[in-house]
């Protein structure tokens, strides 16, 4: 069964019509890394080791952590699907509200879930899962707290998909033994649609889910694009200058609206705005999609604009 | 364990050294589709339902089945390593010698596998697998004898991922209902780095697969470079045309040097040189890596060279 997802964009133009919509259902990065043209050997030989190599050198930079201990997946969500599977099964305990694909995975894999408001109640779980930050309510856990909550759990699996612009938040320098670190490359690069990812843990945790993606899990133009991407550290201090700036622009075009900011993080707003459906159905005449969630009739997330035609075009729409 | 494969062309690199390497170590098509730009969106969005639907229309008139049987996955070898997971552990008998991941990742799942020369001998196994036509051998086995050979096992799996150029040995427009069927991108169209294959299978089977591997376990660029590729009939056409007579050339070529032609299909030759290590050793002296298996002191696999310059340069290496 299909999952609520964002990244729906193509119904929603069928649903209310027009070409010209602005998405901002998701939190990627509407001010994509700009992607070069790709050497030919990247689309057409299968990827080599030392592709795969020279991407784990420059990602070890920069999350701090030690090549040996990052497993390049195909997209987050790969690794969200296997990592059930290569843990022993037991009890799971889940921050919730949050990113639904975990409970839903480890269901899947015959997990028992509680999910749980507070990672206070997760001491003794076989498994403990946070989102830091937290996806939609952009809750903040300090890497101390969960180097502490891996010494009362099983496992810990620390989903880290919104983390690039804020390494102190990150637990991969610490890197707890029972640890596995998610991390998105999409996201914060904006190239969702290449499919990259990393998987940060000890190597035999890393070896048991490598056995299970297979060779050549990651694409060719994925290793030499996220190399690449990864490496330009201006690109990314620009970056997040950028979206703090945005967060910050866009929670008061927000508030004059008379939403109320919940939270969010660098790269999507959190909003109780009273009437979720209403104020979706308000920018989707405008053609700008966000994102409502199945279990808040007040909460809309919106992620961040990347032009001043798009910045126009929401705060028109919202205040309409 | 990382198995034996191919795509090792940077180890030989590294050890013959030399950088103007021609890589005949895979079955790759060295004449690759030809990748247009790309529309941001296919780098940036995640891929949309919508881009996913027009892949799998493309594909169903390309494989003469119905589009409810096909789940695009990230390459073939993502569905190998899935596969043995989503039916009930048993035993599997696998044609050999053979493609070695399918007995590998059986093995790694928990199956009693049993290598097999014939598919006479697989009758009663809970899964036959069967490489059509077979690598490195190029055995070929007829749709009907497929369709029976189902009739006497609980599942059969039929790799297909060289017949592209040879329609008349798919099983898939017959389809039994408890075989699958796995289409490799890569290889035909000489986009393996792209990383997209297909299973096809009743839709049960199909969606117990999609449950393992996730939302988006396809690329943008890979959704929309293949839909393109796969409707392109006139480049299909001129390189079967291509293949077949580049076939024949190869063989005259190895025969001249007094190697016996094992067998083969459009897109790789197998040989038998008498010495493996030497003839590889030969090659590799001109900067051409070939393919080597460990359970044969005689048999060397070449793909097929893509350009005069490279035809040059092997004649004269082979006759060296």
């Amino acid at each position: 069964m299909r999952r609520d997802h964002g990244g729906n964009i193509d119904e929603a133009a069928r649903r209310y019509g027009g070409t010209d919509w602005i998405d901002l259902s998701t939190g990627i990065n509407r001010r994509p890394w700009a992607v070069p043209p790709l050497p030919g050997a990247a689309w057409q030989a299968l990827p080599t080791a030392t592709a795969l190599t020279h991407l784990i050198n420059v990602a070890a930079a920069w999350f701090r952590c030690d090549p040996t201990c990052i497993l390049p997946v195909a997209g987050a969500s790969a690794a969200i699907q296997v990592i059930p599977r290569i843990l022993p099964r037991g009890s799971a305990h889940v921050l919730s509200p949050s990113y639904n694909e975990h409970a839903a995975s480890l269901r899947q894999a015959g997990w028992q879930v509680t999910e749980t408001p507070s990672p206070d109640h997760m001491s003794g779980a076989d498994l403990a899962v946070i989102v830091n930050p937290n996806n939609p309510d952009g809750r903040e856990f300090t890497a101390d707290s969960l180097v502490a909550l891996a010494g009362r759990v099983g496992h810990l699996l620390v989903d880290e998909s919104f983390a690039d612009p804020r390494p102190d938040l990150s637990v991969a320098p610490a890197l707890p033994e029972n640890c596995l670190v998610l991390r998105s490359f999409g996201k914060f690069w904006g190239l969702a649609g290449l499919r990259l990812g990393f998987v940060i843990a000890r190597p035999t945790l890393l070896a048991a889910i490598a056995e299970r993606t297979g060779p050549w899990s990651v694409s060719g133009p994925a290793l030499a694009i996220g190399a690449a991407a990864m490496a330009d550290h201006d690109w990314a201090d620009e970056t997040v200058t950028y979206h703090s700036e945005a967060c910050l622009r866009l929670d008061k075009i927000a508030c004059r609206a008379g939403w109320t900011p919940v939270g969010g993080t660098h790269l999507f707003r959190l909003y109780d705005t009273g009437d979720a459906l209403a104020a979706q159905e308000q920018l989707a005449r405008s053609q700008i999609w966000s994102r409502r969630f199945p279990y808040s009739g007040n909460w809309l997330r919106l992620g961040i604009p990347g032009s001043r035609a798009e910045w126009a075009r929401l705060s028109q729409a919202i205040a309409s």
